[in-house]
């Protein structure tokens, strides 16, 4: 399809999707609670359904030859739709984030300002090969009372669009209007351009998926955009620290899931405990698969340790690799994290009361941690219940981002005929 | 100057404030207000010197011709420099917003996790003629530990750059990174493009001044930009509203300062009330200069009104004009709403509390207000202190910005050794 032709294809998806938020605005809580019980009701009777869908996608992938990683990504197993069905009832659950009125002053003038929690209105989610993030995405979205309009990858078309009639059926038997979530059946990335350009009725876009996409859309797009690039997340082992705790927090933010944001990808240890411990583990990771590399002083004290190379510094590896580097002090430290960083989880092992609550202050990032793994940084693990996503924008969100962040608050005023003088 | 030579000068500016951010971050209160007051007595002390400078301004704006209105915006006459001064005392007395955790909690596994108060880190603000925005801008920022980079008009660069240098002065006397503010000395818009691709040094975009201004930066801009196009702001004059409010809040919305972004500029009349009320406050306008443009119906009833044309609808007069339009109910308000308004202010006259409560809820604007002037929309007269502008973005800010608004949540995680499983 040419531009010309997309145009008015996405021009009406996003007009019904902002002509679906008004009525969002004010549905009530059991209304939205009833939705989503309702498409997991469906997603149980209809499994047979969406599984002959998803297998035209993984057929689809084989024959492109995607990888073995990208076809479990894609596939719907049965286990899959269950835990999209927990998850589903998991947010019928959660508070609704709609409607409070917080911080209620009264001027001296006598009016009456607070600030009501509202939806965005229109989100528009654009994500690669997992089809569970369209059931999981409007969830969320239907929640905090705001449209969405998802966009997956071109390999997952048949799955999103099988689900995308799913959550249709549901809103329709629940009498909510069926644009309240609604999945562009276009594959072109021309159809994301357009839409990018449509801040008069889309709110917000959250990008999930490779830096390249999020890249992209940040480029792009008028509409604002909450995303994080990558998760360059370091762990710094204080002169001060309990080597006892140092050890499993490291293995468990390196290995337990090597893949994901949120995992180590940088190892800072403090001068004073390198000598004895760089070899401890060395020995512990090597023991977990875990390749090391190091700056010049590690490999003095460890010869055999591979040698970092320049671009190692910085590397998002999401793999069992880690580079390492001594260095003499928290202001090294500190300084090493605000040039490698990328703003998303850094961790600390001490148990120097100032010297942690130096670290918790003077890091910049998302999500800053004290004798924890950095695999905490995560919406269900930080309490918010779920995360659509994590950010790193600062703006509006930093951090996982839950229902409150699907939100704003707008200004409410009570007045008795006030006039400003 | 051709860009070449553009980038490596907004370069170092860009990343002379990222790094100055890095100090500010943890900058004691008792110090910024030190600054604070430092700015103020420099400013009293060297206004000849500011005088001077902003001459050179005004006679190069008479010799270009600019409109009588513009050169008074320029003008950095006693009064303005007076009120530059009271400003920053009153930053000074705000409370600091940094570093308040709020929200903690235990989680199941032992983990305490808040959400502490941080600065955003740079901020670049873009503004038109008035060289006050500089001191009032890099107050705000300071006090809530930001960076500032100021991009003012061309026409107030001499001001501007005698403004910088006062900063830069109160900084340096202080002891603090004399890149906490810095002012961009280069006229060409280029140098605006170019910074707005810095996303890895900035953080936060404010662009203030007119909608052809705004519309290029958030097009330009790969940083999150916070604005409002235009103030397109509505009042509603229920059935059931009592007529005696209704009056002094129109004229006080439409006359007080017609040409700023809360001012009114469209006349919503139930037609209960339209025929017998319509005449009364036609009346009371046209006494106070205001011309009235109104839809057929209005016209109807009184036939000397000039009728609004298809572009009256949604305009932002800036002047001492107001459309009117007889609606039949508050759901046919609305929907006039959606369509013509720019979520910035909307109020309501009406003594029924349902309908009031109806209106609140579902109009979506920064500001909702019920018996109230749509000029109450601004961040001192709502209780902020201060504000550095006003945002219909949705986004981190929906209404005015104050110094809570300068500052995001980060995330902090106090552990004993957990991991995750």
């Amino acid at each position: 399809m040419d531009s010309s032709s997309l145009v008015p294809i996405i021009d009406t998806i996003a007009r019904q999707a902002r002509q679906a938020s008004f009525s969002l605005m004010s549905l009530s809580t059991a209304k939205k609670n009833a939705v989503l019980l309702r498409i997991a009701a469906l997603l149980e009777a209809e499994k047979e359904y969406i599984q002959t869908e998803n297998d035209k996608d993984l057929r689809l992938g084989k024959e492109k030859g995607l990888s073995t990683a990208m076809l479990n990504r894609l596939e719907l197993s049965e286990a899959v739709i269950a835990s999209m069905i927990v998850g589903l009832r998991e947010v019928c659950a959660l508070p609704d984030p709609v409607g409070a009125i917080r911080d209620m002053v009264k001027r001296p003038n006598g009016l009456l300002v607070g600030r009501m929690q509202v939806p965005l209105g229109v989100i528009a989610m654009i994500y690669e090969s997992r089809p569970n993030v369209t059931i999981d995405a409007a969830a969320l979205c239907l929640k905090a009372g705001n449209a969405v309009i998802l966009r997956g990858g071109s390999e997952a078309l048949h799955s999103n669009i099988a689900l995308a009639r799913i959550l249709q059926r549901a809103f329709a038997e629940e009498g909510v209007d069926e644009n309240a979530a609604q999945v562009i059946p276009i594959t072109e990335r021309k159809a994301v351009n357009i839409m990018l350009q449509q801040e008069q009725y889309i709110d917000l876009v959250i990008p999930r998926g490779g830096e390249g996409l999020i890249r992209f859309v940040t480029e792009t797009s008028k509409i604002p955009v909450l995303k994080h690039y990558k998760g360059v997340c370091h762990i710094f082992v204080d002169k001060d620290a309990d080597l006892h705790k140092a050890t499993p927090i490291i293995l468990n933010a390196k290995v337990q899931r090597p893949g994901v944001c949120n995992a180590l990808e940088g190892l800072l240890l403090h001068q004073a405990v390198a000598e004895s411990y760089l070899p401890v583990i060395a020995d512990e990771l090597g023991k977990n698969g875990v390749e090391l590399r190091g700056c010049p002083r590690c490999l003095r004290i460890l010869p055999q340790l591979t040698a970092a190379g320049d671009d190692d510094w910085g590397r998002e590896y999401l793999d069992l690799k880690l580079v390492v580097r001594i260095v003499d002090s928290l202001d090294e430290a500190r300084t090493y994290i605000q040039q490698y960083g990328s703003q998303h989880t850094e961790a600390i092992i001490t148990e120097n009361y100032s010297t942690a609550q130096e670290f918790i202050t003077t890091i910049d990032a998302s999500a800053v941690m004290v004798n924890a793994s950095t695999r905490f940084n995560d919406g269900g693990q930080l309490g918010l219940g779920a995360e659509i996503g994590i950010s790193t924008t600062k703006l509006h969100a930093y951090g996982p981002m839950g229902l409150e962040e699907l939100t704003t608050r707008k200004f409410v005023v009570f007045g008795q005929g006030q006039v400003r003088s």
